[in-house]
């Protein structure tokens, strides 16, 4: 398989691993910005989630197994992002992409923000949705204290 | 059970339901920033998740039963935030929290963006971690264009 060919060199060439709600919306979003992408996922069925217009490539397959990310040509991408729901599994493909592969920016899922640190050393990038959520939940109740203050102020 | 007395009556008293990763950390940070908190799950055991210095309240129970909302003095908090790992929990919760106890500032996270148009006509806020975490690796990939685009800068 030889995704894109030569022609659409200059576009980025995205590989996505897992295609859950994540994966699906990233390749969806990927693919109408006109733009390489590759999706791999041990599940067939789970490419359903796939958008009717999606223009990428699938891959079935695990994505930890060196054959699978070869047949994607996962040595050509220019971003590699890791979004299964196995925090082992996103470890562990990060890090080959990352050292195996010399993929400039990988970027992995973690559900366990404490395992954050292991990818500071390998230049990973994570994103942890429990300190996502956290933040978001923040901004929310800096706004109710705001708007509680304003209140107080009104009624003196 | 009557929480917190009324001697701090001028903190802001937070109901968290769920005491998963999101509403663990949640409890723990409200507690450590001096405020009134009270969390609730269905499995005592959840609450090992609580750092030995969390200053709040715990309930046993489910938070969809009126009973354990009632002993959690739900009518009284100023924010409930509900991030039980169902999504039907969550709705639920939030909306008897807003409609049968008029509580100002309800926040629920959904894991299925699709729900979220439900929680606007009620006036809930709603956390979905897979739309955070997609907007989180846009800025990511947003850097990784710009870096490139200085890189072919610098060559020209």
């Amino acid at each position: 398989m030889k995704p894109f060919g030569n022609t659409e060199v200059n576009k980025r060439y995205t590989v996505v691993i897992g295609c859950g709600r994540l994966g699906a919306n990233l390749a969806n979003a990927l693919s109408d910005e006109d733009g390489n992408v590759l999706i791999i996922d041990k599940n067939k069925d789970a490419f359903r989630k796939l958008s009717p217009s999606y223009g990428g490539l699938t891959v079935v397959g695990d994505a930890t197994d060196l054959g699978v990310l070869q047949e994607a040509q996962i040595n050509k991408a220019d971003v590699v992002v890791a979004v299964t729901n196995n925090d082992n599994a996103n470890i562990m493909v990060a890090q080959i992409a990352r050292e195996l592969f010399q993929i400039d920016r990988v970027i992995a899922r973690l559900y366990d923000p404490e395992r954050e640190c292991v990818y500071r050393e390998f230049e990973i990038d994570t994103i942890c949705p429990a300190i996502l959520s956290a933040k978001e939940i923040d901004k929310i109740l800096a706004k109710t204290d705001l708007s509680t203050a304003n209140s107080q102020e009104g009624e003196a």
